[in-house]
């Protein structure tokens, strides 16, 4: 039987607690240890493995085959990108679209000069998504891709509304306008703007003696979070907030829709309908660590995408067992 | 500018003719010629092209970069792709699920004597569908996989039904269950029988003194074909199933619905819905032609098939243009 891939964890979040779930769910992985910047004896675990202190992984590195890095994009990965791709192969979600050729940048040096291979920036958007939005204009170059996201809860617009004088806690969703995919899926291929492609939905909890009608200005003229969409505001108590709003439900769908001859329309439909964000994007995370343990056997080393990324390479089935069988 | 990928056609059917569609829409591929077993001069082609007998492709070796097989998988790819994978970089669409492996290595081993590359069962199934049955069970090892087909013509059950006795002409359209689809995209998991998944619907011209009954009772019992299924047949005359059935409409479904915890279910789906079958088809097999030339620049040689394919190579954008404005 063949050694199973040797898992590391960088970070305990959700992100890194969905690692962990998906590993257990994947036979030939194994998880060797969760890192973090906390005391390691004081970290709650969903379910018992190895604790580190992260300064640890300056020592590990004959027993991790792919370090997962689970930080956010803000702070935490592009330190932390830069530094474990020198010592590990890696893989991580850095999902700050407008800097990933920087970040790519940064991670492909110190990979390929310890020959090393780091994945950035795999999750669902960027990620599967991204994956969906090449395949579908390389096959209909005569068309156009829309991307609509939810309904999700939006971790970034939540946290904007939070921020809110008067408000107590909160949480926003963004849902996709029916009439919109619709017209999209018809292959009608029409101009839309930012305000007829989604709505944003915000469920929130004053303070006590706040003014329910200024908060709700605030967030509703809100500049690049609220001000470009039609927004309601519902006021809620605190144990609804806990009760009815604590997952984390998210997807969207990319569609491409084209023309391959005058007569002929043809649309291709990328949906998810995720239960939870974080579990998926993390599921995603550990797929993309068997394919970099192989790519770095095989001597693909730097810095890679999901785009430079075969399918095959994701299954734990061979290329000669995928042909027979999902062909 | 770099030169433009020179492709040529073998085999003028509906697939070839999509083919020349699809060149025209990549403006970075050129048609060398259409290569046919009938005299070239008869030949009538959608648009100006040259046009040869198919022998010349023993001696046009040096004029073009990928060859794409548009012959049938019964009788035309098992002779042609060995043949031809011995001259060219080749493109095939070879859609027999069962004889896949047993086609791989008799195109393979020519392929890699030659240095050539051939990337064989392109399409959208085998090919699109088989990527995203590859992916939803590597994101989501604990889940099930469904394939719907239609609402399409299916070619071969429209055979099977223009053999039967009293047949002047007609076609089959498999229909998926609405019922059924919707429990897989609730994350239902359930178990379907075939009879649950698709419906088949028969739309006949009958032979001068034909017994309707007979045709009927004939159709809807035929092994294989229709047993498994709830099937309808409707009689029409001559000029409506001209008008109204000559398209070649088709798509289907891909969902895979799995968990990543007891408590989170997550549904990933990917969806056609094709005006012309057999032109995305061709549309498939042009983008992959583009990966071919790629790969076997890159020296990957022998049989490949959509598995071993990094979406990025897709693409007409370098990887740095594809991870600043696509991922």
């Amino acid at each position: 039987m063949t050694a199973k891939i040797r898992i590391g964890i960088a970070g305990y979040g959700n992100l890194g607690r969905g690692v962990q779930a998906a590993i257990a769910k994947n036979p030939d992985m194994e998880l060797v240890g969760v890192y973090t910047r906390r005391d390691p004896q004081e970290l709650q675990l969903a379910s018992p493995a190895p604790r580190f202190a992260i300064t640890e992984l300056e020592r590990h590195t004959d027993q991790i085959d792919v370090l997962i890095l689970c930080g956010g994009s803000k702070s935490d990965l592009p330190e932390q990108g830069p530094k474990y791709a020198a010592l590990y192969n890696t893989v991580d979600s850095f999902d700050t679209h407008a800097r990933i050729p920087e970040y790519y940048e940064t991670v492909d040096a110190p990979a390929k000069a310890a020959g090393k291979t780091a994945l950035i920036s795999a999750g669902w958007d960027p990620g599967m998504f991204s994956i969906n939005r090449v395949y579908g204009e390389a096959l209909l170059p005569d068309g156009e891709t829309y991307t609509f996201w939810g309904r999700g809860l939006s971790q970034g617009h939540s946290d904007a509304v939070r921020r809110v004088p008067g408000v107590a806690g909160g949480v926003q969703y963004t849902i996709p306008s029916q009439e919109a995919i619709d017209k999209v899926r018809a292959g009608l291929r029409p101009t839309l703007s930012t305000r007829e492609k989604h709505q944003r939905e915000c469920f929130v909890v004053l303070e006590d003696g706040a003014d329910a009608e200024a908060v709700r200005e605030a967030i509703v003229t809100m500049e690049h979070y609220f001000d470009q969409y039609d927004t309601t505001v519902e006021f809620i108590d605190a144990e609804t907030l806990a009760r009815e709003h604590a997952d984390m439900p998210h997807g969207g769908f990319v569609i491409r829709s084209g023309n391959t001859s005058d007569e002929q329309k043809q649309v291709i439909e990328y949906s998810l309908a995720l239960g939870s964000n974080p579990e998926f994007t993390s599921s995603v995370l550990v797929a993309y660590a068997r394919a970099v343990h192989r790519m770095n056997q095989a001597g693909l080393t730097g810095a890679q995408t999901v785009f430079d990324v075969a399918p095959g390479l994701l299954s734990p089935k061979s290329a000669a067992q995928l042909r027979a069988e999902m062909l």
